[in-house]
């Protein structure tokens, strides 16, 4: 037999034993394509800056941008791994780039309006589906009033798709309940929030990249005799806690930001054994040209080392 | 073959390109319908008023009003593209006047006398399909406490409407939340709730005209270079917010007013791209020569420059 | 053919064009029924103070009525249209009484010792349709904070009920909100609270006689014009507001009162348009005796004018 | 034929005609069992004390009642009529003692350690019919805030119960709300309890016997003409208010007291036309001899002037 | 026939005389597993902690922990009767070890970061039948204020659970209502936990080792009488509680502590009855090494006495 998969993307699949075929077929769609295919790497954009900040917040500083289409085209020309949207966008291409790019729909989704911290479910398993989807894709809030519903809307929603051949992934964001705002991007938290999605049956985990701080005070003593000055061993210990490198965890990049910056935080990432990037706003809040060249150079960054 | 369809009418269908053939021969027919038809335009009389504001507020102005048949006939004999009712009306006419006019059905609706935020599902696809309607129509309030839950209605009434071949309307009615009363009118959060209504997987949008005002301090800049001063450059914006003016938006009128100030918002709706009125108040509560008077005129400004 | 039903029975039944015709045969099986049947009005008798007000309080004045058949036997024996009560109470009569009377499911009930203003639903459409009902009955709170909730289960206990070929009764009781206790017997909310009714699909609406108050500050402009400083003149308001007189509107009588007032009030109720009456206490809280005379004498005022 | 029913028991199973012959099965086997056996009377033990108030306080005055099997023992061999308890201590003898008595599975339960006034529900319709069951038993609160999400739950397994012919007991207790601690055996609200019990459809109803006060001031008036200083009058009225008498009605002993104090009552429940006793903690805090022996003479007090 | 469960396993099976052979069959499958295997005792391992504490907090004091592999061997390794941990970490070995060890899916969790006393349902009846497991675990706050949808929850898995041949595991952890900390480990309060897991079904109960407190004042007295000064005396009278022991009842070890401590604390569980211990944080928050050297040690103290 010719192989296909790559060792790289084999290796990824062993740490996911036990799950159906279709599950595995699904990663390995995203970890087979685009300029990080084969890698074991993952570079994704995610478009619902607009459920959570508005559209003119998201697309005003690139107005190309408020058409669905321009995402799918920029994720299929920058050669990234997979597209994430919510439904009526993903609805909005799908036809029409069906099979160019494999697509997550995320299923839930906030609205920066309101005060309650909580997300609707805004898609289904089916709808993934008929879209055409490799993945289906939930934010989670550890800690929020809600944190429980929302998890036993993952549990049901990531058991459905799992049964569909579907992969799951799930963006952690821990806040409210004892958590302040430094809170929600301290070490322990961000590490938490990354093994909780592990234990719900992540499939990919997306968190933001953490900083030194600890917020628990009972978390104090374990994080006592590492160093966790330098980014890319914050990056090493997410990545540890999601079943010890044993899951796909993928880092955002928050705000955009000069480029310098966001590449350094990239080979951080990287370094640190990252599995990936997922680059909304410095993606698409930008003139296209400038988003392919920066994506460019993310990816490179991520394929440092691969041959 | 002969084309039925117009031009203007497959050009709007083709932004719903992948969506079921049954939804759009539903969208269809309401663009093919009455005075506007074949223009790509719609103006549509809704009758909630009575369960919104009670009937003597809706009604009393004008008494044949008080007839559900008298609203048929309006939007029939005034050429309108749909009419769209809460169920109990819906079915006191459904049957007398079978294939006369495209029929909307207002599933959800709120009720005046009370202080929550909130709207009751007061009817089905299922009954929709019972009634003969192209569509489903659902109001969200995105802002409120209650707003993830009406996404979550909306999503399974849209899910349901779509598989089986019926357009979904959304009227997008920011509230609540960080959101006062001037807030609601305001050009941001007016864009924001049509964005949504597309991400929620609407093919038809009804909003309020905006007004100039930015409600969220976080939107200011992204309105910064802008020029919104006039009212059909803020039509432009919202329709460029609902996938970048691939969905239908249409525009409510509100209160009863004089018929050359409706007009000049009419003719600022049609100068900015918007794709018709929803005219309510302002057709049914006057009598029935002058309300089919002035719809006439509302629908010449919105066939300007068509042939 | 000889028609069974009277020109004025098909003239109520064309008000529900469109409805199931199974829906249609239990509407006149209780307008057929009776001392009024073939008039086009109905005189109903409900028993459900029970529930709402405790035993004693509904039942010590007259002993007998204690026990459920007693009112089988009072309806049955005064030659009532119908007879409506809670699951229980139908059930302990429904097989001995079977065919003798249409019965009316009250389906859902309050209980005057706690302090929350909603209801539970306590029967079904399955019951109903066991027990050999023409109708299922809800109560909605127009105002009230579980408004929404209650509109919800009427929906759908009113799709099935329909399905299933009963009719739907809708006692209409604004209170809770911004309604205070005068507010819940003025014009404009009574007539509200009967509009509503109609718009989510009752067949026949249960009101309260209602005084000469508005209480929305916002309806006082609609008022205006008006006089309803007589009480027929306000029935006759609230069945327009009833699509147009084109729903049966019954009204109760309230407390136990004198005859002379009652009957002063039915007159009213008749000249205004009222089809009917439904009376509760002012008919088990008397001697049978007395009851069956003050009912026979309802019947005759809305016989008058009747050949 | 030779009836295997006595007469005592035909005339109760008169009162529910129309019922299922499933469920009137059930209720004879109740009634035809143990020493009261063909009386129309029922004496039953019930034993969730240990989820009230815990197990020490429950069973440490006896410590063999730590056992489940004590229970069914004590049950069996003091000839009562049946054996009520939650689904885990009934599933613990269902099989070694199947057919030795008719047990009643006590669906919802509630748990001394919260604060909450509710019950969960712990045990099902199927639940009992595996474990062979003759009856389900709900306890409901009127008044308190849960009280409408009771009688729902209540509706729901007693429609299924009596589709698969089990009998259904209520265990009304009113509480919260309105009511006091003293309110909760006034002699109106316990009456109202079990009124409500019986229209929610109950054939078994339990309460506590009343004591002369009337808790609610609108109810003074209906209770002024009558004379409710005797325990037996009260009962009477009670008995009364289920349907004229026509649901059975037992009462309940209340905490552990002196021997005479316990028959005296008895002999007014009796005398009051109370339809039986449910003797928990005086029966299974005491040694199985006392147990016995009190128990035999509580059943010779409801056979007294019966043959 | 040569008999392979030994008679102690026998005899703890009879306890469950009635239930379905599919849950005996499992119940046994852990019963003979391991070095405990045929003595009727059961030492399980428990990996929940990074749901609860978090990952650092749990793994961090020996880091190779973090595999979900590490704990599936140390188990097997360690010759315990059962492994027990949350969906996602189960699922990362189920495969792999198949048949190795007897799982526990811990069917609910909660998470440190939030302040509501609640959990999430995160796995089911199905997902452990697809994992091959022969139990599913949930965890109980008696007190709470949600405590009543927990025994919802634990009531309808644990039914499926039988259905479908599973045993069901119920960690009874009273907490929140009236009970402050200290009351959470007090004797009357972890027995009352303790029977309402039985009362709720569960074939396994999980508690804490009580201290000699009594919280609840209604409880002192029936405490007054008995010696509970000694742990051994204080766990048999949890195990008594637990249907006079005929529930396998098995104690938790709490946080890791010197070894002495913890042997001693297993020589009075073993004295006083208890049927095992649950050992994490003392198992895996060491050197592999050291862990199976107490849990060694551990198991001899449980088997103690037999032969």
């Amino acid at each position: 037999m010719m192989a296909y998969l790559t060792p790289a993307v084999r290796n990824v699949l062993s740490w996911y034993d036990g799950e159906r075929p279709g599950v595995k077929a699904s990663l390995a769609r995203m970890l087979m394509h685009g300029r990080t295919g084969g890698s074991g790497k993952l570079v994704i954009l995610p478009v619902d800056q607009g459920f959570e900040h508005g559209p003119a917040r998201s697309f005003a500083a690139n107005p190309p941008a408020y058409d669905p289409h321009y995402h799918f085209e920029l994720a299929i020309d920058a050669g990234l791994s997979a597209f994430a949207a919510p439904l009526g966008l993903l609805a909005a291409g799908a036809n029409r780039y069906a099979g160019e790019i494999p697509l997550i729909l995320k299923a839930n989704n906030a609205n920066g309006l309101g005060t309650v911290k909580d997300e609707a479910i805004t898609g289904t398993v089916r709808d993934a589906l008929e879209l055409g989807c490799s993945a289906v894709g939930y934010t989670i809030y550890p800690g929020s009033d809600r944190q429980y519903d929302m998890f036993e809307e993952v549990r049901a929603g990531a058991a459905e798709a799992k049964a569909n051949g579907l992969a799951v992934v799930v963006w952690a964001y821990p806040r409210g309940g004892q958590l302040d705002a430094r809170a929600e991007t301290a070490l322990d938290v961000v590490a938490y929030g990354a093994h909780i999605a592990a234990l719900l049956g992540a499939h990919i985990i997306k968190v933001k990249p953490p900083t030194s701080y600890i917020a628990e005070p009972e978390a104090q003593q374990a994080y006592a005799s590492g160093d966790y000055a330098r980014l890319h061993d914050r990056i090493a210990h997410v990545v540890q806690t999601a079943f010890d490198g044993h899951r796909i965890v993928i880092f955002s990049g928050g705000p955009a930001r000069d480029d310098a910056t966001i590449l350094e935080e990239i080979r951080d990432i990287h370094r640190g054994g990252g599995h990936g990037s997922i680059v909304g706003r410095n993606a698409f809040q930008r003139p296209r040209g400038e988003a392919l060249e920066l994506l460019g150079k993310i990816i490179d960054v991520h394929l440092e080392g691969n041959d």
